[in-house]
């Protein structure tokens, strides 16, 4: 389960070539492989839901990538690690544009 | 635990006064009455992680607010439920900018 303390990854993708059926599955390939990082507490690999509109949805991104880790420091071992680090190198000619919103537990002030 | 098959909602939230100690605290709490609909399988409430930067990172936000539900249904029902229309009438006021993003599994094409 989810909880409070828990570091929230989100990185959202939009392909070069969003109609392009090899392109979208060597993304999805390549995310698929990041899941088998061991910093990893749970993940989530998705597209838009496409029923989804209006003018706060932003439904423009190919692939959103979901990542709960249990600290801060299993996020920093998770960027660090070979198969990140492969991922962005093998795979960062696919997309031309990626947004990452990094969230930790909101607390009372 | 996140599956594939999950419906992910995931929004955040800009106030119109982020500096502003009650205005925080007030939609803080109108978060955390959400957490209490019944739809919602799993949630998280969150403040920007300060220390990711770079070109990628979208940290200007005041919350972000990601909820898992098990169905695009219980999502359905999620928006009717009264406590989400109550929050969205009482707490719309202490925001300017509201960004949606819905995501269903991502399958092979």
């Amino acid at each position: 389960m989810l909880k409070q303390e828990h570091f929230i990854h989100q990185v959202y993708f939009w392909l070069n070539n969003p109609g392009n059926e090899n392109d979208y599955m060597a993304l999805l390939k390549g995310l698929e492989k990041l899941v088998k990082i061991a910093a990893i507490q749970q993940c989530h690999i998705g597209v838009p839901h496409t029923a989804s509109t209006g003018e706060t949805v932003e439904g423009s991104y190919s692939f959103s990538f979901l990542v709960v880790f249990t600290s801060k420091d299993a996020y920093e071992h998770y960027l660090q690690d070979p198969i990140h680090l492969h991922f962005v190198d093998t795979c960062k000619h696919l997309w031309n544009k990626a947004l990452v919103y990094d969230s930790v537990g909101a607390k009372p002030v």
